[in-house]
C-alpha cells in the first residue's frame, strides 16, 4: 500500500467535507496523480434533498447515507480521516485538526451550510432545521410525539397547539416538509388514535416572499400552492416571521399557536471564511475567484454552499447539489491542467434543472424551458431521486419503501428514539395538564 | 368511536409493556369484551433478538421496529398510552404514570428487563448491554469509533486497545454479537482504511461458565465455539469478570486492554416488583402463582421477563420471547374464562425450540430432541426471524438486507449518530496522542 521510496510524492490534495461538492472532488481525483485526504466530521455523506423524508418517517437515516470509506474504497489513493476541522493555517498550507495538523500543496473547502435564523439564533431550540441526520430524528420525534401528547390532552386549546404544525420557508424544503406532514396526518396516523383524529392537524406554511418556490417559473409557485392546499395545508405569503417561541410564531401583528415549528428558511455557510480570515458574504459564503479559488490563495478552492461564485450573467450561484458537484469535477480538471502548465478558463454552471415534490404523485419539474407538474413530475422526481443515491442497497431499499407507501400509505419509520420519551424542555405542555385521570374507555 | 350510553360498562384490562407478552396479550384481546389500554414508554414494538445486528450495523432500527399504535389500529377496543409508568395503586386499581392515572379491573405487567452488572452498575458507561434502540445505536458507534480511531493511532499500544473488542457474556446474544463484529471486521471493513488493516482486531468473549449457550445442548456449545474460533474469535471460558473500567476488563488475575466492551452477561427485571411492594427475587422478578397472577392479588399478573414463574419441573421458566407470548395468551384465555365463571389450569409452556446464528452460514438450532448446526440451522433461523417481524415492510426490508450483505459481505448501515461524534468520555483515548501532525500520504 504504502508508495516505494523511489517515487517523487505526488502532490498532496485535501478535501474538508464529503458532501455532493467534496464527495466528487475525490472521485475524480482518484483517477489522478494526486494523494488525497478527505477530512469529515461525520464518517458518512449525507443525501440532504431526502432529509425531509426521514424527518417524516418514510425513510431511515442509514437509507440516505453512505460511509465515505466505502464509497472510496477502491480509490487506493484517497485517506478519509473522521475529524473536526478546527482552522486553517495557510502561511504552513496545513489543516488543523482535533486530530493532529494536514498538510497540503492543494486545499478544496468544501464544507457547506447549517441552517440560520437571520440574527436570531435564540429561535433553535424552538424552531429546529433539518441539516442533520440528528435534526431529522429530532423533528420526527417532535411530529411524533406532539400527536401522542395530543391523543391525552384534555385542554382544547392546548390540544389545538398540539395539532398545529408551522414550517417556517417556502423553498422546495418548506414545501417538500408541509406536503409531507400532511400526508402523514391525513393517511399514515388517520386510524391510528382514539381521542384525536389526525386528520384534524392543521399545516401552516409561511413564507415572507411574495410565492412559493421562488427560483421556479411562477407557474409553478402556483402549481405547488394549489397542490398544498389540496392536501389541507395552509399557505401565508408576503409574511415574515419576527418570533419564534415554545408557543408558536409571532407574523406581522398575528399570532399562530403551536407546538411544532420547523425552520426551513434561511442558511449560513460553514465557518470555512473564519478559518481561511477572508472576506465573506452576509450569510457567510466565501467570495471566490472564476475559478473558485480565494483571492490570493491560488491553491485554496472554496466550493458549494460554503462559496459565493458569481454566475456569468451576474448572480450568485444557487446552493443546490449540482453546482457543488460540478465545481468538484472544475477544480479536479483544473488542478490536473496546472499539473500540465496550462491554465482552466472560468468555472460554467449548467443548469440540469430543478425539481421539487409536494407529496404523493404531486411535484414541479423545470428542465430549461420546459416545465412538468402532478404525476409525470412526480415520476421524474422519484427516478432522479433514486438515482442520486450511493449504493445498490440505498436506491433498492429507498425504492421498496416508496413503492410500499405508495401502497399502503403507511410510513415505516415512526419511531420516537432519544434521551427521553418525553416532550423536549422547549416544547413541554402546560403542567396543569398533568396528574389527571386519563379515561381508559 | 365511543360507546352508546346504554351499553354496560366493559371490563378494564391495562397492559404495561408492548414487547412480546404485553403485545400477544393485545392482540388476543382485541377479540374479547374488554377494554383495552396498552401502555409503553415507547411508541414502537421492538424485536430484540435482532438488535445486535443494529449494533453491528447490519439493520437499521426502523427494520426491527414497529409503531404500537399501528399493530394495533383495528383493535377499536384498545387504546395505546404512551407514558412513564411510575407506580401501581393496588387498592385503588390504577396505574400511576407520568401523563396521569389509568384505572383497571384487570392490570397485566409485561414491563420486561434491563441489563445488569451483578451489583457493578458503575461499570455501565464502560461496557454498556443491548436492550435499547439506543443501547445498540451507541454501541454501533463506539466499534466504528475505535476502528476510526485505531487508524490515526500512532501509539501500538492504543492502537492494539483501540482494535480489540471484548463481549461479556456467552449466551446468545454475546455468541452473536462476537460473530457479528468478527465479520464486521472481516469482510465489510477489510478494505476501507489505510493504515491498518480491520482484520487484525481482536475480538475476545468472555463467559463466566464452563461453556457457551449454556441453555443449548452441549454439543451445540461445542459446535457454536469452534465456528467462532474459525472466525477468529478468542473465546475464554470459565473466567468471570472481575472489573471493567475504560481501559477493558479485569478476569481472575488477569487484564484484557480494550477500548470497546460490551455487556451481555445478566439482566435485571424491570421495577415491576418495587410497583407492587411484594417479594421478589435476586434479579428483581416477581414471584407469580401457577396462573401467573400476583399472590394476594388474583387480578394483578406478571409476565415474560418481569415474572419469576415456575415450571411443571421446578425450574423457573427462561427468558425468552416465546415464553413471555404464551404466558400473553394464557393470561387472556383465562380472563375470558373467567368472565364465563370458570377457572383455568395452570400455565403450561410448549417449548417451540431454541436457536442461536454465530454468523453467516453459521448456526446452531434445538427443536425437540432434533438438533441442527450450521447451514440448514442457519436457513431456518433466517426463516423465523424474519417471520417473527412485525409487518411486511420490516419482513421486505431485513429480507433485503441480509440478501443483499449476504452477496456482498457489505454492511449498509454503519452510521456514527449522536451529540459528538468522538469517542464518548468514558472512552477517550490517552491524551498524548493528539495535535501531532498526520501523515497525509
Amino acid at each position: 500500500m504504502a508508495a516505494s521510496g523511489n517515487e517523487p510524492r505526488l502532490p498532496r490534495v485535501v478535501i474538508v467535507g464529503a458532501g455532493f461538492g467534496g464527495l466528487e472532488a475525490a472521485k475524480a481525483l482518484s483517477r489522478a496523480p494526486f494523494q488525497v485526504t478527505v477530512i469529515d466530521r461525520r464518517n458518512y455523506h449525507l443525501f440532504q434533498p431526502l432529509l425531509y423524508q426521514v424527518a417524516t418517517a418514510a425513510l431511515s437515516p442509514a437509507d440516505i447515507a453512505a460511509p465515505i470509506r466505502s464509497i472510496l474504497r477502491k480509490a487506493r489513493n484517497c485517506k478519509v480521516l473522521l475529524a473536526s476541522v478546527t482552522g486553517v493555517d495557510l502561511e504552513n498550507r496545513s489543516v488543523v485538526t482535533d486530530r493532529g495538523e494536514v498538510a497540503y500543496e492543494y486545499l478544496i473547502l468544501a464544507t457547506g451550510a447549517r441552517h440560520a435564523y437571520f440574527g436570531h439564533d435564540e429561535w433553535e431550540p424552538f424552531a429546529p432545521g433539518l441539516k442533520k441526520i440528528e435534526d431529522a430524528t429530532e423533528v420526527r420525534r417532535r411530529i411524533l410525539i406532539s400527536f401522542e401528547r395530543a391523543e391525552t390532552e384534555s385542554d382544547p386549546a392546548e390540544r389545538s397547539r398540539l395539532l398545529t404544525f408551522i414550517i417556517v420557508g417556502g423553498g422546495p424544503t418548506g414545501v417538500e416538509m408541509a406536503g409531507a406532514i400532511a400526508e402523514l396526518a391525513k393517511y399514515a396516523l388517520a386510524s391510528d388514535f382514539r381521542n384525536i383524529d389526525p386528520r384534524d392537524a392543521r399545516i401552516v406554511l409561511v413564507e415572507a416572499g411574495p410565492r412559493l418556490l421562488p427560483t421556479f417559473d411562477p407557474k409553478l409557485s402556483e402549481y405547488a400552492r394549489n397542490a398544498l392546499h389540496a392536501l389541507g395545508v395552509q399557505v401565508i405569503l408576503g409574511e415574515p416571521v419576527t418570533e419564534a417561541s415554545a408557543t408558536g410564531v409571532r407574523l406581522d401583528g398575528k399570532i399562530i399557536e403551536s407546538r411544532t415549528v420547523i425552520w426551513a428558511a434561511g442558511v449560513r455557510a460553514s465557518p470555512a471564511g473564519k478559518w481561511l480570515d477572508v472576506e465573506t458574504d452576509q450569510v457567510g459564503r466565501v467570495r471566490v475567484g472564476p475559478d473558485l479559488s480565494v483571492p490570493g490563495h491560488p491553491d485554496v478552492f472554496v466550493l458549494g454552499d460554503a462559496a459565493l461564485a458569481i454566475h456569468e450573467d451576474g448572480r450568485p450561484l444557487p446552493g443546490v447539489a449540482t453546482v457543488a458537484q460540478q465545481q468538484g469535477k472544475y477544480i479536479v480538471k483544473l488542478l490536473m491542467r496546472r499539473a500540465r502548465g496550462k491554465e482552466a478558463g472560468p468555472f460554467r454552471y449548467r443548469d440540469p434543472g430543478s425539481m421539487a415534490t409536494i407529496g404523493r404523485s404531486r411535484a414541479v419539474a423545470e428542465i430549461g424551458r420546459l416545465k412538468f407538474t402532478g404525476f409525470p413530475a412526480w415520476v421524474l422526481w422519484s427516478l432522479v431521486h433514486i438515482y442520486g443515491l450511493i449504493g445498490f442497497r440505498n436506491r433498492a431499499g429507498v425504492a421498496l419503501s416508496w413503492f410500499w407507501s405508495y401502497l399502503t400509505f403507511e410510513r415505516g419509520m415512526r419511531l420516537i428514539t432519544g434521551p427521553t420519551p418525553g416532550l423536549p424542555e422547549t416544547q413541554s405542555p402546560l403542567k396543569g395538564a398533568d396528574r389527571r385521570i386519563l379515561d381508559a374507555a
